[in-house]
């Protein structure tokens, strides 16, 4: 029997994928099938913490653990290596280094950053991705406050950094610079009043979908620490040099900027495009037990799935949190698919959204409540640790949590 | 007479001009003269360390202090302030933000990077002169390394760094590029195999003037660290892309390298040539008593001065040092021509000369004894304590010395 034991193939060690291997033992014996992780990286990282990463707030390595720390190497083979390709026919997945074939497959490969076809953005703008655009962009800000003061000619292009999106990430990202702005000024010897920080926004307003107190709030904290807002205004044109921005029926405007941050949207991974999964933007609308239509063998989970909210008819928004519990409900069914039962459907368990303005504020709902200043600030690190926790338990919480509460 | 008091005017905080200051008021009362230092930066910083700066072995601001800390405040009248030019007949200097009048002059200021009128140095190579290029460079460094891991296609040029010039700083500084190399890698993800440290040098040995015994050590230590030595050939060229190299009657090589450092030479500023001083590139060759030929209050003095070793008939090496020591010559000889007596002829007194290999290893020659290994580098760091010493006492030793001995 232990020679013709299914094999199931979770590609992605995000919040999705990592918490379905670490809860799958819990449903399916050693002889029940194979498990194996595909992961790009030998590391997980918080996506969730990339806006510090790439401000220069936390260091990268806080932001990430070992892979092999948190699963259960005797149940979980774990795989470092590239997908390629997903071939649902045949039930394989093509890695850099070869074919593994698999019986029951989860996918979560997360989202990539959505351009939106605006000209040279993929070329000329940083995103904030992961621990290699967050560590390029942090030292990338380092070098032009660096090279500002090793010219006779000062640039303030050098100095002024533009962020394209005041959602989540770009509010989350322009809190953490602002709070850096002081200490890097201090380390490269240049007046605080020359930096200048703008955020370009298309929507009418930022944080679409918060409170318009807890906006008003993030807003007036934001503008305090000497961040700009041009609100309605779309980012038209990046190139090498700066953007060309624009309200509607106005005259455009050129930012001269070296810096420019792209925080205004991601779709989901390529490879489910090209599976040939329907999809919306790279999302594909999964079932109420999270497999793919039409694919029995297939769950799809994290920022590779759309998971409608039946109150609203609107897909939920893609967090780590919905992630987590989505994965939760994968392990479990797919215990079920090999053992038998019913499959569950999955109901997310919102408990709560809080976005940080640097260390000491956040705003945001939890159970319900709004939340600003301190005490949304230390929701928001218990927010952050729960990850770690529901991952990793306590050692892991403790070895990279936050615990700078007040 | 407190209003006619002659006016002391001191160019430079480098190591000479510094001196200068911290000795003046043992030779002058507070009614002989007014004494004024200018310089660039409010602080003074260890020319001598630029390398570890440079190569991100240590903070640069562990590299320099306040002038306020160490000069006497109600003798030393501190401006901040770039000199433009010095007019001798008129005996006033020009600063940015207006002319200072003086009786009695003194220059220290210091050295700048000699390119040799070599092709694109000057436009595409990093110097290690001061703060601010030192951590241009280091974070230059750390982009590189970290953009690495964020493109598709793979770039060697990136991870390749090419030292042009195996003297003093260049064998400094790849002591301490060597030493960061494996902290380097673990921070950005990247195989230590990849890196390349190539230095080139146009003479037909590294360290000139060094002992073949020591020499031969450095070479081995650094090549066991992953350098590559190309000795006895010249860097022909530079572009944003990399360099051309070339031996004599041979082939030239081209390298691709982001990161072109060029540590062969400098000469003293061009500030002192412009003001009309006979010089040998921008250094002028003092009278015994440090004056000016034809000038009997000009003294010049460091990088700017250029003082003939009577044995050899060659100029001593411009070291901070001999600096130091003729800004005591300079300060004594001061007092003694505004209150009268015979000026002292400068006498250097060389105790040695040590060059790193990064934090744990040397070489040198200290009191006529060749040192290497643990002894030099445990003296090559109560050298860069003793000029701590000198010019800011215990106080500024504790605070910005090294201690890490073994």
């Amino acid at each position: 029997m232990a020679l013709n034991k299914p094999k199931i193939v979770v590609l992605g060690a995000g919040y999705g994928g990592l918490m379905t291997v670490t809860r799958l033992p819990k449903h399916i014996g050693t002889n029940d099938a194979d498990i194996t992780l595909v992961n790009k990286h030998n590391y997980h990282y918080e996506t969730t913490w990339m806006h510090e990463a790439s401000a220069g707030t936390l260091h990268h390595d806080r932001c990430r653990y070992q892979i092999k720390d948190v699963i259960n190497e005797s149940r979980v083979k774990f795989v470092q290596d590239t997908v390629k390709a997903i071939d649902v026919q045949n039930k394989k997945v093509t890695l850099s280094q070869g074919d593994i074939p698999y019986d029951y497959l989860v996918i979560g490969l997360g989202a990539v950053p959505e351009t939106f076809g605006i000209k040279g953005l993929k070329e000329f703008a940083f995103p904030i991705a992961n621990i290699n655009t967050s560590r390029q962009l942090k030292d990338h800000i380092e070098l032009q406050f660096a090279t500002y003061n090793t010219e006779a000619e000062k640039r303030p292009d050098r100095l002024t950094i533009v962020v394209g999106g005041a959602g989540f990430t770009g509010i989350e990202f322009l809190g953490e610079l602002a709070n850096r702005k002081p200490e890097l000024c201090r380390n490269y010897d240049i007046d605080e009043s020359l930096v200048r920080i703008v955020c370009v926004e298309a929507a009418p307003t930022v944080l679409p979908g918060f409170d318009p107190e807890l906006v008003d709030y993030a807003v007036q904290y934001l503008e305090s620490k000497g961040v700009e807002f041009k609100i309605g205004t779309a980012v038209q044109e990046c190139r090498a040099d700066g953007v060309t921005v624009g309200k509607k029926d106005e005259e455009p405007e050129e930012i001269k900027s070296q810096t420019v941050v792209w925080a205004a949207g991601v779709r989901g991974h390529p490879i489910v495009e090209e599976a040939g999964f329907e999809n919306m933007r790279g999302r594909v609308k999964v079932n109420p037990d999270l497999r793919a239509p039409g694919h029995d063998n297939v769950f799809i989970l994290g920022d590779s799935s759309l998971f409608i909210n039946e109150e609203t008819e609107r897909p939920y928004p893609p967090t780590a949190q919905i992630a987590m519990q989505q994965g939760e409900t994968v392990a479990k069914n797919l215990g079920r698919l090999i053992k038998g039962g019913q499959l569950e459907e999955f109901k997310p368990d919102i408990k709560g959204t809080v976005a940080s303005l640097g260390e000491h504020n956040a705003v945001g709902v939890v159970y319900g409540r709004k939340l600003k200043g301190t005490p949304a600030s230390f929701m928001k690190k218990v927010i952050d640790n729960r990850s770690l926790f529901m991952i990793g338990g306590l050692g892991l919480t403790l070895k990279k949590g936050k615990f700078k509460f007040f």
